[in-house]
Formats: C-alpha cells, structure tokens, sequence
C-alpha cells in the first residue's frame, strides 16, 4: 500500500497495517525520513537524525514475529532533545527557557513554532512522525500544540515517570504528547497506563453538559485572536446544546502565577548547578541567574510559595468538580512572528501547580495556527 | 605518606595531602582497592566495582595540573547504584524495597546494615570510602547511617538535584550524604551547595539553647536500644547546659504515615510501569502491587494524602522554629538480626513530607549499632 502519502500514516493506522502486512515498519520509517529530507531545510525540527540506525532499527523491527510484539511496536515516536534516546527532536536549552531553536512554523516559516516542545510539535504537524514527547514546565506543550494546530495532552503531573528525562522542576514537569488524532493520543494514554478512577460514564454527550470558560488572572493579556477563537469554541458547545458559563478564579488565587515563578527559580537553582559547575560560560544567562539566586529568594519565600500553591489546589479541584470541563486559552494570542522568542506561557503555567493531583485528569488543545481553535481543558 | 593506615584517610584530608603532593590520587586509590579486596567477602558492600578503571581514571586526575582540579577532585565517592555511574555499591531493589542485598553490616556480619543505602553506608563505615551517595524515601539515609554508625545527611527534599538518578518518589527522595566526620559532609554540601538564607550566627552554643525531643505518632515502636540511647543524647544536651522538652506532634498529624504510604503507592504506581512493561517477572511483588494498584486507591485519595502532608508542613515548620534542633530516633532499635529485612522506616518517612521545604535544612544522625547514640535533627 506504499503510494506518495504513506507518511501521513497514524500510530494507530500503521499499527493495523503492521498486522495486517499491508505496510512494513521499514517502509514506514523510509516513507518519514523521505518527507523528513523533503522538508527540513524548511522545518529544522530535529537536533539530531540517524538516518542508517533508523532504517536497521526498522528492518530489526520487522523481523519479530507478531506474537512478540509491543503495542507500540514500529511507531515512530519524536522525542524533546531532554529525552535519553538516539534521535532527536529539537527544544529551547534544557527546555528550560524561552529562546527558540532553529525550527520554523510550518504554517509560516517566519512565525515560531512555540517552545520548548518545537520540534516535537512541528514533526508531528508536519508529517515528519505520527506522535512526539513533549514536556511542560510553563507551557511548553501546550503553547507549541496550539501553535502548529495539533492535538496536545498534557496529563496530570506524574502520571507519566520522568526517568530519564532532563529536569528543570520536579513539580512542574509533566511530560506532554502529541498527535494529529485523538485515538492516537489514546493510545498512547493506554500504553502510558493514564486512565480515571472509573470508566466514562457511557457515552458523553454535548448536549446537556456544563462547560466553563475561565477568565484567570491574566485574561487582560488575551489578544483579539485568542478571545474569538475561544468564543467560537463555546458558541460551538452552546449550538450543540451545551451550558457554558464564563467563570473568574477566586482572588485568593491570584498570585499563582507569582507562586510559579518563585518555586520554579528555587527549583532552577538546585536543577542546573552541575550545568553552572561545569560549564558557566555555555548556560543561558536565565539558568546562571536561577543558579545564582539572582533573585534573592530565601527559603522562606520559597516555602511560602510552595505552600500557597499547596492550599489553591482542593480550591481549583473543587470548581472543576462543577463542570464537565474547563476551557482556557493555551496562549496570548496567535504565534509571534520571529523564531527567536517562543511566546509567554502565562495562560498555561499555572495549570499543572493547580491541578498536581486531580480526577479529571487530562488537559487537551486543539487549534492554534491558522486555524486557531484553541485550548480546551477537561 | 603512604602506610597501612591510608585507607582511614578522610576526604577532605585527602585533599590537602593531594594539594601539597605528599599523596597521589592514584596512591589513595590503591589503598582503598586493597582494602576492599581485604574485606570483601565479609562485607559484600559493592555491586560493581572495576579496580583497573578506577586506577586508569586516578593516574589521569593525577596528570591534571593544580590550578585546573575540582574542590572534589580525586575524592573516591561510593554511589549508590541507582546512580548512573560506573562503579556501584549495593542498594535494594531500585531502592524501593526493604528486602537486604547481599551487604552484611561490618560491625556484625549477623546483622543488617540497613536498607536500602546498604553498600554506601557499610562502604563508609569499613573505610572502603571516604563519602558516599545515597537516597532517602522513607529511611534509606538516615536507617543505615545509624546501623553503621557514621554520619548522614538527609538534606531537605530537592536541594541537591536528582538527575540521573532511578525515580521511586518525585516528592520523597532526597539525595543523602555519608561521611565518618562532620567536615567531609560540610565539603561535601559546599560543593553541593547546600546553604541556609543567612550564615550561622556566630559559634552556636549548647549552654542555653534549646532543644526538643519529639515522641512522633509511632513513638510506642521504640526498642529499649532506641529509647536508652536519646535518653542518653538528652542527658548530655542537659550536662553542657541545654533545655531538652519533650513534645509530641499534634494529633490533627497522626495519619502522616498513612499518608505517606498512601502518596508512595501512587507514584511506586507510575515509577514502575516501564519496568513492569519489560520485565514484571523479575520485579518484587512489592512493586508489582504499586504499579497493579493493588490497594485499590482512587485518585481522590492520592490527591488527599497529597493535599494534607501538603497543610501539615507549615504545622511542623512552625514546631521546629521554636528550637536549635529537633531530636527524635533515626530507627525502631538496634540493626536487626538476619540480612534479609533491612529494618522499618516508621521513624523517618514523615520528615522528607513535613519538612519539604524549611529553612532549618538539614537532618544528621550519628550513632548506631553498636555505639547507638542515635539521630539528632538539625
């Protein structure tokens, strides 16, 4: 079945035709690093790429009998340059800052791709492989799933082990994942063992349910496109026979962004100190800062920090405990123009902190551009 | 310099006698090999150790000029192996079990050294080391360095990063230290940079302060061993002039063992799906039934225990600003008879949890099988 568009081909969709022997995984990955030679000069989504080890690596892959096979057996999966694997999808430093790496938007190679996740993002938006890792410290995978308008899963922290990933806060860094399908976002959900404490309740339906779209602290910041991609969303759910209410967090929570900001500098400062030992001079000077405390922060400030966040989760759980879902913007606005600077993760940092455990569980967008849809969280 | 006592030397001595050439890092090396090949079959404290890399990489430090060696360099270090390193001392299993390895405690060959920094803590102690790596959990630092009687570290959770080391519990395990004096393990958070927001006011003086002994919820599991030897810890602090009281915690605290476990379980429950994905066969059934979710817990109730270790620490934080130092046993009683179960951490696991973040930092426990002076908490 190998024609001119086998690169387009899902996890999912290539795990059938794996078993059905339609497709060979060595097919498969000639067909990807094909429309990778095609494009990359364009996209630059990779930091590194080992054509030869892929292709033996596929060809290994084909040899084992059925029987013996994992349920991701053969799916090209682009993994953030802070994953320890031999190939290699681009992020900002340490996916830590906010500087962008070589990679362009494929929908305007003049506008970022978003970061630090730009590789990964971009790989899957662009054909270049069906499903990508991603992590998220502010808005690292949601920010760059909006932006090349694909779906983004930013699970509940720690539902997903961190081993041998690059950390900046151990509090703040879920991994992330992306797909240009929902069932491929399934899957990798059921392989990564995320799931509720109950199966969904049958089939859910639009019609009936209770949305919110909330207003944080920072919706002053949202631009035109942002609001209207968000209202289109919910005139969307309301057409459908759904309830949306427009709803604010309470005050008390206002400084959640603030918390982020000083519990992550404390984190940064324990997180690259073996990077500031050995090598000063090649660290962005926002990681030197963290290191050095720049800041001034005591431990007391720290501590208060974290046990404010600590207090504003059952607060934040018990409002999304109203609603089937809660639908928030995953930026500012549409991507910046330039590749230098990744966009501002203030729509997303204060998620993860507030929800670090919690029974509705996934974080999904969808969007960003051109077609700018936007986040929903559920 | 060189004689039959060099293996004794301690690291920071270590270090000056490199500094002013009367020992080479090679010189030190040898006799610490030596010493491990005298003393290996009884105490069993390495699981991998590969002597003619560790002399090649000795006579390499050797040749780097003065003015270009690190504040450590060519201080032998024993990590626990579930750091990625190249040489290894022995651990349980990833460090999650209280099942003993093969280490005999050098004290008592009859005896445990404790778990699960067993071959770090034995290392130390039988002067196969100078310092060590270990981890803490629920006891893993302080419940060997006790049972060895050596010095150890817990510093507060997340001052010392994690990286590349195995994952049990995101929120539970801080990096711990081992030393047989007090100056080694000042070197050591030096270079780790591991400080309080002001320095020490002056020289800190036992005449007039004021110290407590805290009886914890499990304070009923004390040994004779255990109680005796605080009591004999209390008894010195009153000698030199010190006020000891004895508090208790308040009992809104009571369940902060559950807790513990409760939060253990839920991340044994991600930690260890990839190993359970490979290799279920071979996992201890302890950690089979964390990633199976045998205890049946929802998600609600992981995000309770979460949410109230997390309203409990400003509780202990408070308590513990009231004196110098906090004093309370770092086990049950002496090392328990046989290698096969390493001792229970009861009197340990609610420290990482309620003190995550504070400003008084650090927890040292010096005493132990046989001397059992037992843990004082800084």
């Amino acid at each position: 079945m190998i024609d001119e568009n086998t690169y387009k081909v899902t996890a999912s969709e290539a795990l059938a035709h794996f078993k059905d022997g339609s497709l060979t995984v060595h097919e498969y990955a000639t067909a990807l690093l094909a429309r990778i030679a095609a494009r990359d000069a364009d996209v630059q989504a990779w930091a590194f790429l080992d054509p030869a080890h892929v292709l033996a690596e596929a060809a290994r892959l084909d040899s084992i009998p059925i029987d013996f096979r994992g349920p991701l057996h053969g799916v090209t999966v682009a993994a953030k340059d802070i994953f320890f694997t031999k190939g290699k999808a681009t992020t900002a430093e340490f996916a830590a800052t906010n500087v962008g790496p070589k990679t362009k938007n494929p929908h305007d190679p003049l506008r970022t791709p978003g970061g630090s996740s730009s590789g990964s993002a971009t790989a899957v938006r662009d054909f270049q492989a069906p499903v990508a890792l991603a992590t998220q410290t502010g808005g690292s995978t949601i920010r760059p799933g909006s932006f090349n308008g694909i779906y983004a899963l930013k699970p509940t922290w720690n539902v997903i082990s961190r081993e041998g990933v690059k950390i900046y806060s151990v509090l703040f860094d879920p991994i992330g994942l992306y797909a240009r399908s929902v069932d491929n976002l399934t899957l990798l959900a059921d392989v990564l063992n995320i799931h509720d404490d109950e199966p969904a309740p049958g089939i859910f339906s639009v019609r009936g349910a209770r949305f919110a779209v909330v207003k944080i602290m920072v919706w002053p910041k949202a631009g035109p496109g942002t609001v209207s991609a968000l209202m289109a969303g919910v005139e969307l759910l309301r057409k459908h026979g759904a309830t949306v209410e427009e709803i604010e967090l309470p005050p008390e929570l206002d400084e959640l962004p603030q918390w982020h900001r000083t519990w992550l500098a404390a984190e940064g400062r324990t997180s690259f100190l073996p990077e500031h030992r050995m090598a000063k001079g090649q660290l962005d000077d926002f990681l030197v800062a963290h290191v050095e405390n720049r800041l001034g922060l005591t431990r007391a400030a720290q501590a208060k920090a974290f046990d404010s966040i600590a207090a504003a989760r059952p607060v934040v759980d018990e409002i999304a405990s109203r609603y089937a879902a809660l639908l928030t913007p995953s930026d500012v606005d549409e991507a910046p123009v330039g590749t230098a600077f990744t966009g501002a993760a203030v729509f997303n940092c204060i998620w993860t902190p507030s929800k670090l455990v919690s029974m509705s569980a996934l974080c999904a967008s969808y969007g960003g551009y051109p077609e700018s849809d936007n986040a929903i969280c559920l």
